[in-house]
């Protein structure tokens, strides 16, 4: 294309960052496993060690608590299961308990027969019904073990913030576990794990600036932890097998850092940027819905449903216009879907969305090539009430 | 260290090939998730389908049947289950059956429980016992589902052939399923999922020289799949969900084209040096056993026992002369243990072996540096009858 790009879809994958993409250049010269004893192993061994320090500073967790996964998926998949140890004991988690409008990651519960498996609603508002969660664990059967749950910290589409540490108090109360996918909380608001009181956390690192291939689960401590997902060679203290992505966990690792440094000052110049994209997109459509204004967000997402513009319609509009933006989660093959967020808020499944979600690198000027766009395209739209 | 190091643990990892490292600094450049359907997401999504080209031509198969992983490990654990699907149809598999010398990846045995996982006896030689194959398939009882055997194509420690295309025989004469972990072999040996007869093959990228966290399963048609062991967005069709990891992707395809190109000359070169170095073994210490060189190998290892050096002691001398050769596999956190494969092939489980492995860019310079590295280390141990 013959003119610059606008970058608007960071939700799907954030773009990766400088420092990220020097750490994978000089970890493109290690040579060697990881788990070797000779010096280009353990070369590689004190690389991995270093991301994991980095990573679990990023939450405030203990460096040993961190697990390395390909991703936030995987991660999801090895903590979402019945079985967890602690020690050499079993112990039985009887029924998960996810939010409406967790990613399907988590949605799909893991390795949790679908019938052990129970959906928690949310508000209009777009935010975890607590009422529900404490009802649903006030009924939770303990005889076939404890219950989990799982809440996300920010969710995907609206980039809502949800009640994590209320979530935890209750869960904690009926003494369950509580697993916050925080994927894309991270590097967008402070995460300490002991504040919001989780037991895991699920992080991608593709998410952050890192590369896409490595994530992380996180644990709040070593004694409960789920039985390995992928068995083999023992890496990761028998939590997860498999000789060790080394630039891609370093990737991560400097990721991580990049993303802690500057936080709320980063976030405050982002904030302001959606908040004139905001503006822009209401002066382009007054009719024009904006999901989760009146609640906690973090500051990079817009979510947006125009009356009389479908939703892949105005994906591709925006795309041909130079500007990348979503129409909803980009989670399967091209998939272009109603989206399960907005029919969890209560909204008819037909109606879509678009996602605008932006970054530290996002400029004024990207916001401006935005608005025009906003313009031009919501200008051609049919007339409210006349819509297909 | 002031010296060049000799690097010959090709079988633990091998190096980033030049192709793989170029294909990677491209590919840092595209910013897009493989699922969004803007230009950023269609040049990623483009970029992961040419990998998936180069990788299926590696072993002859249908780009279609490539099911990209986090690597060979994982590829393992998604194949090696109970669940597998026709279509809609479920289809249970009965019983796994593995060599005695398969990787702990394979050995593990997956999702398998352990009351169903047998393991089959190798000969002294090194190789699969194919009467005690034949006589377990005999025995098996089709009434809890069918037989799947798991046969790497090359060990990994020893780079001994296996009898594969003799097994998928009987496997399938018993109605039976075949797997086969070829990591060891591609781009140490011409592959064909056809000639060979197996149902699913296990590669791993960076045994190839592309990078770490990235691998595949290859399914001989589409028909008969596992059920998904990593589930959520729905990524490669429904059997891996998860971002894909582009940059682990394309390296692992340029890597795959690569392996296939001058296969048979590199090899030539590569056994040549081989050779030489058994013979620089042997001058200098006559009573060294060299593992499987009676049979069948590629032409890349070398896997020998010393009498009077202890495995631990020869690697860290080894390490010391700047030369990384391995005690064995390298699969888990610095782990230096006893040679399951050397038990398995009928040597007291208190024998150790060195492996050296190698690879096309290992020199004539390299080879020479070892020989010396062998004399003077070779030199220094107990003699004959009196080690530890």
């Amino acid at each position: 294309m013959a003119f610059a790009r606008v970058y608007m879809d960071w939700n799907a994958t954030a773009p990766l960052s400088d420092a990220a993409r020097r750490a994978m250049l000089d970890a493109l010269a290690l040579s060697g496993n990881a788990s070797s004893v000779h010096s280009e192993g353990r070369a590689a061994r004190a690389a991995v060690e270093k991301a994991r320090r980095q990573v679990a500073a990023l939450v405030g967790a203990e460096p040993a608590s961190v697990i390395f996964t390909s991703g936030a998926t995987e991660a999801a998949n090895q903590v979402l299961t019945p079985d967890f140890r602690m020690g050499r004991s079993l112990l039985s988690i009887g029924r998960l308990y996810v939010s409406a409008i967790e990613h399907p990651a988590v949605r799909e519960g893991g390795r949790f027969p679908a019938e052990r498996v129970t959906e928690l609603p949310v508000t209009r508002a777009g935010v975890l019904d607590l009422e529900s969660l404490e009802a649903a664990l006030e009924s939770h059967e303990l005889a076939s073990g404890i219950a989990m749950v799982a809440l996300m910290l920010v969710n995907n589409e609206t980039g809502i913030v949800q009640p994590v540490a209320e979530a935890a108090r209750l869960v904690h109360q009926h003494g369950g576990l509580l697993v916050v996918d925080a994927v894309q909380a991270a590097g967008r608001m402070p995460i300490d794990i002991a504040a919001i009181d989780a037991d895991f956390i699920i992080l991608s690192s593709h998410k952050i600036g890192g590369p896409k291939g490595v994530g992380a689960l996180i644990a709040r401590g070593e004694a409960l932890m789920p039985s390995p997902l992928i068995r083999g060679g023992g890496q990761e203290k028998g939590h997860r097998s498999g000789t060790e992505n080394i630039h891609g966990i370093i990737g991560f690792g400097a990721a991580a850092e990049v993303a802690l440094e500057g936080l709320v000052e980063h976030q405050a110049h982002v904030s302001e940027l959606r908040d004139q994209l905001e503006v822009g997109v209401l002066k382009a459509a007054p009719d024009v819905i904006i999901h989760g204004r009146d609640v906690e967000r973090v500051g990079n997402t817009c979510f947006f449903t125009l009356p009389g513009l479908k939703s892949e319609t105005g994906q591709i509009a925006f795309d041909l216009e130079g500007i990348a933006l979503s129409a909803g989660s980009a989670c399967s093959s091209g998939k272009v879907g109603q989206s399960h967020v907005l029919t969890a808020m209560g909204f008819d499944p037909e109606v879509g969305g678009l996602r605008i979600s932006i970054g530290r690198t996002t400029t004024q000027e990207d916001v401006s090539a935005a608005i025009a766009a906003f313009k031009k395209i919501f200008g051609r739209r049919l007339p409210p009430g006349e819509a297909a």
